[in-house]
């Protein structure tokens, strides 16, 4: 997993396609496949799974999250 | 649904058009036709309503939405 | 009503001159004719009323409101 | 009242030199004589009072108030 | 002391020496004498107290004030 | 450990590579291994911790931080 | 302790070297070095101690504290 990197955004680049955990702001947290990013940290994740406290609350699919809203993003495949 | 999108950006592009859910800061959530996104995510809604807890709070036609409230956009038909 | 549109701003270029609901992220509504905008979302409203709770809370005549507080416009008559 | 504006600002120029209302996020309010503002929309008030729920807090005199903590600027003489 | 000024920042030059009261987002307050200020409205204040509810908290000679957490400035000497 | 430093990012510099300390807005805090960061504050952390009152709340590998939700980094090492 | 100073960023500038006492957004303090600032009043302290309603919580070594969380920066040796 550990691969080297120069600059944040490479980490997200290397999570492309790959399984993700985005928590945002306001405490809700995102499962899904990391599809696209910006320099905003705007991302698109397919398969979307919603959940607050450990449980599922909602199945979205594809999702279009705002940066400025994130708090962080960890590949969950390591 | 999960066609090959390059940027965030390209996602909304694909729904224009489409029904999508929107998740506001303040814990609102809009459903309408996406018809018109920016850079700054301001993004216009047709036959929109606006609901909150699940429920169907009122019925507004279109709505300006200012970029910096959305937490979330997402496809309802995928 | 549902001319097509661009760009979210041509939807309040339309809705110039006509009423416009105004949602504030403080929870404060505003109703009245909207006279100017930019693209900060900074507007002009004339014969403007605040409304909390669907009730009117006050009758300001021309107000001008700050773009960063606004969570979403939408024209009363569509 | 409702000379034609092009643009928001231009009703705050109208109102150079009138009494204001102004309304800040934190929900205090001021009145005062309108003499400056920018795009900013940084203003300074003469004769300024700060009220609170409809009553006089304090008397001012000139104040400087940050732009990015106004809500709305309505003229009271229209 | 009403000298006519053009932009808002003029106020906060003249109020330069002298002394001023500052509110800040949080609700505490500084008074002290205005030294320096740029267009983030950044301030240094000499003999600085910080007063909450009328009573001063901190007696701390010259303090940095960041600009985006001031809400008014005020000269307390017109 | 006090190397001078000339600018604030070369304390981040300084740190890539060792463990350090990142508390956010929220009140949560990691700890990991500082592997990039950039003039926005984005850092990621290898082998990162959530912590919240002192205990381990979750084992996170890798993961990408929003530079606008950090209060402060502390390398852990000193 | 009262040199004259021209534009804010020079207080931080006479203060570094010296222990300042910094107040963030949330309501802890640092008490510290002053090593370094930039423009974003990204600042660097070392020997920095974290306190809360007077009391001394962790000391910390080296910090950086991100310049967006900064209520106040005061030299504590004037």
């Amino acid at each position: 997993m550990t691969e080297e990197i120069q600059r944040p955004l490479d980490s997200l680049n290397e999570a492309k396609g790959k399984t993700v955990l985005v928590e945002l702001k306001g405490g809700t947290q995102f499962v899904g496949i990391l599809k696209a990013f910006d320099i905003h940290i705007n991302i698109v994740l397919d398969d979307a799974q919603e959940t607050r406290g450990g449980e599922v609350e909602r199945k979205l699919g594809r999702v279009f999250i705002r940066g400025d809203t994130i708090i962080m993003i960890s590949p969950s495949e390591q």
